[in-house]
């Protein structure tokens, strides 16, 4: 999902100023508190060369006291250091209760270096993977608070910035031949970084992407990321000593500050009726033809579909299996659970409607109304909706482990598109069971919806289950684009 | 550790009697609250064939309202079910919350059976139990209450019992030719259910060993843990619902109910003065010839010592270290801890000693301390001390990782003996000082301190980093016992 996410974001001057004198005061204060209620506080920076870390950290730091925090610098590890198991380094760092310790690079240096320059072969990660989790855990069980950045840039970006910095001769010297190097392989790094951010994010320890274009745009958003964080945690250590109910909501940080990956969404393109009408006949005969081999050697599909009310699923849907045979297929529509459905783990109606192998499973809507419409509603607790990023990971890990290609379609439409669709909807009479005073409402909660949407992509986008997000203000568009991706998936399944 | 445990545990019929009508009502009362409290209850049957699991499971129901719960008979999968993925059969059959399923076999058939038929690689059964570990936690962090037992018999006893069943005409058809196969690799599935229990031991779903030779004792141990496990989960939500604070310790099962490892181990071993000083100059020249070795191959060494007050751990690391050269090897000696190290997560002291490759660190106590001492005097919470097994056992498993030989050593000696040389020690001037208050104190303790010793054992001594229980009676014995494990753990890492 990193590629899709909007880094052009900025703040101005004037708003940066008015905003920022508060944030200072604010986050002083909380560490004055978590040093009074003995939280363990950890800040890890990791992100792309000429990223601004240095600068960032810098900015972090300077409204704190200086006696209760550190900042370490990971390097390569030193000779001494790799005498030692690889977690050494970092445990003897960990900051005791109440002071705050800020990583420049830290543990995840071995996903990113080690795994790029090769040294890191598959198991190894996969054991990394779970060490570092292992360490998280333990000191978050423990009662500390983890906090990780991944500084974020474009390739462009990148390189201008460091043209910049060896153009001047006061600079020169912080551009190393490695530095280019790594500069090169940007398109690895890329990889590198999603798999990373995949498998290492948690409840327990989330990773937050930081748009780094800006700095002032960073800067807030490392504030109130840091500040809500400790606020969450004080605000619960507060709570239960006094022995008080939860309030209903945990605040996040501020709506403009959040990732955002839909906006730039190109929904203009379309398709026209004739060359539409031509390649949708061609895809599903391929389709079909599809169906048939996954059968005969099989290999379990599934594919949901998730978007925004009105943006055409249905319709999207009927296209893709209009051809297929179906014995070979099943369409699993997702309402609200039921009371038997209710009584079991939110994931066990979609574990029972799981693909057997060489058949296709659709799904309209899915487990992901647990991020979606229930966290929206308040239908689950804050702890259920944020530790299902992770359950859902899970088990769509074991899914593909097992052969299953998994295909997930986020359809997108703007909001114009979508009044007009609810309006034409209503005007005529054979179509009007498809709009509800439901979809009224939901539509005026279209910002906590965006934002829910938004992390879901970012946090279940993995390497294994990665989403496609399908413009679909051109319906015509978005059928082709769901059907050439299902076709692409397979076809590269099937030569493996 | 399963080839330790007592297995020749028996309650008669009279105490039998007497105990078990009560724990019938019991267990229908808790069966009764947790259908009003909505919680859902697993309980797993693993063990060796004819341990008796269909007989104690039956046991189990009686008691029981049939309308509350369901009993599942995990078969090899069949055709359908191999065409899903592995946990997919297990997770349709989930309860509904409030009621009781009870699994005849489990998710754990694949890490036994495949496991020793070799179906399941290494890399697999790795994958086996990361997968099993999400769905218990999920379950768990659902509300679930999982109950795991391993029903234990000895190779001669499973022998004598299929024999029997096949002398009978009645029961001749039970034993069938896998059944035999099955007991002729006896060795291969103790290792095989060694490893799963270790792997898959969790705070959230422990394991639970049943000595199986007995039924009224397997019975009983079974009624009561699954009573005890009810009882914690039912009065923390009563509690939750009240807000009022944890009583101070939660029950456990029954003292004599309990694994017991300890008992039975051979104390009266021992060796002459003669025999022990021509042996402890070999052994002690070797053990140099190998500390050098270990240092031109970069192989860590971590030697822990516990054990009993007064069971001669300190002459024990003498006679270890007294021929070694001191640039390569160092004691730490364990004591409480101190203010900076209390500021810090319990393993941060311990992974600063973390010995540099090719050198050797002697831990005098160490960070099995939180199991022992700081649980039996309250030193820590309930939860902090039982998810400690997990923390403890993956730290190990990262030093391993990283080529660290790991030894355990347990200085075992009897109350008696221990009465002994405490008398003898107050007697000695220069001895004095070895006996303190605190030695007395923990001495009444003693069965408590065994419980939480024995839990120890059972719950960390996993295939990379096993427990080895020294005999301490003969100070003599123990000692070549010790540098015997330590020539031959490093002779076998150097093979290798």
């Amino acid at each position: 999902m990193l590629k899709n996410i909007d880094l052009s974001r900025k703040v101005a001057k004037k708003e940066y100023k008015s905003q920022k004198d508060p944030l200072d005061i604010k986050l002083a204060a909380l560490q004055r508190r978590a040093f009074e209620l003995k939280v363990p506080v950890i800040v890890v920076f990791e992100g792309w060369d000429a990223a601004g870390k240095g600068t960032l950290i810098n900015d972090l730091i300077l409204p704190l006291d200086p006696r209760g925090f550190s900042v370490d610098s990971t390097l390569p590890p030193t000779e001494e250091e790799r005498l030692r198991p690889f977690l050494w380094r970092f445990w003897v760092r960990t900051p005791p209760r109440g002071r705050i310790a800020v990583f420049d690079r830290s543990w995840y240096r071995v996903l990113l270096n080690d795994r790029v320059d090769g040294d890191l072969k598959r198991a190894d990660v996969r054991r990394a993977c779970r060490d570092i989790l292992s360490f998280e855990r333990q000191l978050s069980d423990d009662g500390a608070v983890i906090i990780k950045f991944f500084l974020h840039i474009s390739k462009a970006v990148q390189k201008r910035r460091l043209e910049k910095l060896r153009s001047d001769r006061v600079t020169k010297w912080r551009v190393t031949k490695e530095d280019l190097k790594r500069h090169k392989q940007y398109g690895d790094y890329l990889a590198a970084t999603e798999e990373m951010l995949s498998h290492t994010d948690s409840d327990f320890a989330p990773w937050t992407v930081v748009e780094a274009h800006d700095q002032r745009f960073a800067t807030l958003k490392i504030f109130n990321t840091v500040i809500r964080r400790l606020e969450r945690r004080i605000s619960a250590l507060e709570r239960s000593a006094r022995r008080k109910p939860a309030k209903r909501k945990a605040k996040g940080i501020p709506e403009n500050l959040r990732v955002s990956i839909l906006d730039q969404v190109p929904l203009s393109q379309s398709l026209e009726v004739d060359d539409y009408r031509d390649r949708l006949k061609k895809k599903q005969k391929r389709v079909r033809e599809l169906e048939h081999m996954i059968y005969m050697k099989r290999i379990p599909v599934v594919i949901v579909y998730e978007g925004w009310d009105a943006a055409g699923k249905g319709g999207n849907i009927r296209r893709l299996t209009q051809n297929l045979d179906p014995r070979g297929y099943e369409v699993v529509p997702i309402a609200a659970p039921n009371g038997i459905e209710l009584a079991h783990h939110y994931l066990w109606r979609f574990w029972k409607e799981m693909p057997k192998a060489g058949h296709i499973t659709i799904f309209d809507r899915s487990w992901y109304g647990r991020v979606m419409v229930e966290r929206v509603e308040g239908f689950c607790t804050d702890a259920e909706w944020r530790r299902a990023y992770r359950e859902i990971n899970e088990m769509e890990q074991h899914m593909v482990d097992f052969g299953t290609v998994v295909f997930k379609f986020w359809l997108h439409i703007d909001p114009k598109e979508q009044l007009q669709r609810f309006e034409s909807r209503q005007k005529i009479p054979h179509k009007q069971w498809k709009i509800t005073e439901e979809d009224w409402r939901n539509r005026k909660k279209n910002k906590a919806y965006k934002t829910a949407v938004e992390e879901m992509l970012f946090r279940t986008s993995t390497p294994h289950a990665p989403w496609t997000i399908v413009e679909s203000n051109c319906k015509r568009f978005a059928r082709i684009k769901a059907l050439n991706t299902v076709i692409d998936g397979i076809e590269t399944r099937l030569r493996k």
